[in-house]
């Protein structure tokens, strides 16, 4: 495993240094990882929190890290003393990897002596905000095919990590596989692929070529139809090596398309193998696809069964971060919780202030979600009572509530610095994604034109972020 | 060093795996890297050819990761055998980091058995398309400001890698420093950074927060005054302590503007320092900025000494993949080079068939680039005579040039699976790319609808691609 303690930013350490010559190091801070709305997010997935409770276990300066920050010339040698000691000994609250989460909600809040917590900002945000961007993207892409989706992307990935991690938010989401080998192993998910173009023109023909192929790999043979002509001589040829192999006693998988028109070749194909005698061979697509262009596929009658998903899927093309931020929301001063709220002229801008609980709650019959609710810490809400929801910033829309349940989304993942939950394999994080995906109403998480699903503030959390903005006046602290 | 061997496409493994058993794993076969035409690329700068020489250098299957390939089931014994001794014992012919490339260029050619080069294909691409991505995005962002960019992207990139080696392309496109201290200590690039928002709110007042700073950090001192308002507030308390400051012997650095009207802001905040007679006092803008913001903030007269570029430099967010590919190019029979053609139905999609040459034809006077000229490879060019190019696709469009000089853009980088090209500093592969810059008229790398760059064939080349095309037929091979 890399050392990733210095995988932070300057001002970290900067700060850092100033806290610990203020006399601060050792002053809690609590800070919360949330999201703003952006349009294209109509619910996030959220992944990295494995990675991130990893790092927060092994942080930890080496000597030549040490020795790298002192030859720039800006740190103390009793903070640098301090440094080589330091370790995350902080307390960590998160929602659960697979959980879909929205806008507003802490996802994470990392409450520890404020050096350590500035210093794992940078991180934190990076394994949140990049494998929460895949996983979410994957998942609309999944919803598109309604399965089957598998991840091509690595050779376009930015950088290994991209490609790994990316893999791992990809599954979580609901890709069945992978084609990176090196993710296959790290997480034990199925890897998948057949051949490239290169494999077939590296043959006088295309049916050598073929053959070649499936005298290698006779069980789950499926062959790339696409290199010269689909219908009129890589369909044929597949045909015929595909009897060959049921006469040897094998049944072929299927077949691959990766250019031209995907919905017209696929019809045609599915035609010629469901004539031939394979009705169960696969129809796999491939070729610069995204969530729009499968169900577009889809919408046209396209006959596929399986989609190899790469370059917009790994990079998540249409919007390629997630914009995450960490921000302070609390200090505590003899152990007494002091809130901090960060102001701006943006109202959506202003954070919520204080330690929160984020809740969901569902409908007591149809047991479906009905809205967040994001309260103070530990504050008690009575179910036998009826619950007035509000819009957090249009105040006049309102709900009341009767007969629901409710669940906290958040639970300890890092508690004085050791991580208190299990490392759960990424097909148990995908299940766990489904079940509660099937507990939003279709409107919630369709592509075009959802509906907001609601994340309202409790009476009690809203008071006090009203008190605090009015206390500020214009702005000043 | 991570072992990245498994970082591929399992497809190249059960290629291997025919090659294996077909007995054509000795094969040696060349596959070039290029790009396709894309509206966003106007040029590119090459860069993540050192890790991929790393990589190649250091390829191999450990015990574990041959048990790993054993336990998916599709393998043979004996090609596992064979894989666990493999390292990659072929050439590779690139072009130097920091180079300006062309679409359709091939950046680097492998030569090796058959086996050897698919299996690198998909990590090559990786290193090469995203740190050439993010270089590329930094020299058009760098060339907008005209200097002073600063690399503040490491919270958004997709993965710690992407933040690392994404630094490392910014560094090499003309980022002058980092804010991330990784990659700032493994490839000995300036870091910088000084304070974030919750410094600031966590201080009873913003001007105990500035003096808490400036006493820690006396040189170089840089504040962050957006925090609450910042002429009201922020730039008059900056004030009050920079003259402390300078009592105190200390000339301060500057400030730093993260929110609001940018060009306003600065403007203001520019006469209020200049007044207060800190005219060598810089100020530093961040905030969501990419090339097009920094261009209109220069248009409208901003006075930005310095730039933070984050989220749409570390993630390049108007194309998040560069879409290099890696083609055949020939295959190797008894020494004898047999080339190889990719057809396809988009003519430029059909691929330049063969070993090549690049070279970069420089006008004899003025020494500026006129075109990129791709030729057989070693085919001889007559200086003395005059060299009549022709655009690859629209024939027509010929030119006749006189009195040039040339320069093959390609070098050996791996020969033997030994890398043979020293590792430079970043800073030199930068001044490189600078100097080549210099030699490219504006109208070529100009932001809005530049000219397009040539990037001819020569005749010889072009009477090859277009026998092997015409042979072909109606694509079959």
């Amino acid at each position: 495993m890399r050392n990733l303690t210095l995988l932070t930013d300057l001002y970290q350490l900067t700060m850092g240094q100033g806290y610990f010559t203020e006399g601060k190091s050792e002053q809690l801070a609590a800070f919360d990882v949330f999201f703003r709305p952006n349009k294209l997010i109509t619910y996030s997935v959220a992944a990295g929190l494995e990675q991130a409770a990893e790092y927060l276990e092994d942080l930890h300066f080496e000597d030549e890290d040490i020795a790298y920050l002192r030859s720039l010339g800006i740190f103390r040698e009793d903070y640098l003393a301090y440094l080589k000691k330091l370790r995350f000994t902080g307390d960590v609250t998160a929602v659960r990897e697979g959980e879909i989460v929205f806008p507003y909600e802490p996802i994470l809040t990392v409450k520890a002596p404020m050096i350590e917590a500035q210093l794992v900002e940078t991180a934190l945000l990076t394994f949140v905000n990049h494998q929460t961007l895949i996983a979410s993207k994957a998942a609309k892409i999944c919803a598109a095919a309604g399965g089957g989706v598998m991840e091509f992307g690595l050779r376009r990935a930015q950088g290994p990590d991209a490609g790994i991690y990316g893999a791992r938010a990809a599954i979580i989401g609901g890709c069945v596989g992978t084609s990176n080998v090196y993710a296959g192993k790290l997480f034990q998910v199925p890897v998948s692929g057949t051949m490239a173009h290169s494999w077939v023109m590296n043959f006088p023909t295309e049916l050598e070529a073929f053959r070649a192929y499936a005298k290698n790999f006779p069980e789950g043979c499926l062959l790339l139809v696409d290199t010269y002509d689909t219908l009129k001589s890589g369909v044929p040829n597949a045909i015929k090596v595909f009897q060959e192999l049921r006469e040897a006693g094998f049944e072929p998988k299927g077949i691959r398309l990766d250019s031209g028109d995907l919905a017209y070749l696929s019809k045609e194909a599915r035609k010629m193998l469901d004539e031939a005698g394979f009705e169960k061979a696969i129809i796999c697509a491939s070729g610069d696809l995204d969530e729009n262009s499968v169900r577009s596929l889809k919408a046209q009658g396209a006959r596929i069964d399986s989609w190899g998903i790469g370059t917009k899927l790994i990079t998540s093309a249409d919007m390629p971060a997630l914009g995450g931020v960490y921000k302070l929301a609390a200090v505590f001063e003899n152990g007494v919780q002091i809130p901090k709220i960060k102001l701006s002229n943006t109202t959506e801008k202003i954070t919520n202030p204080g330690l929160k609980d984020v809740y969901r709650i569902y409908d007591g019959k149809s047991g479906m979600a009905i809205a967040d609710y994001i309260t103070r810490e530990g504050e008690k809400i009575d179910r036998e009572k009826p619950l007035t929801i509000f819009h957090p910033l249009d105040v006049w829309k309102k709900k009341t509530l009767r007969g629901f349940t409710l669940r906290n989304l958040r639970s300890p993942l890092v508690e004085k610095g050791k991580r208190v939950r299990e490392s759960l394999p990424l097909f148990e994080i995908h299940k766990y994604f489904e079940s509660e995906y099937a507990r939003f109403w279709e409107e919630y998480t369709r592509l075009d034109m959802p509906h907001i699903y609601k994340v309202d503030l409790s009476d009690e959390l809203h008071a006090l972020k009203k008190q605090m903005v009015n206390s500020f006046g214009k702005g000043e602290a």
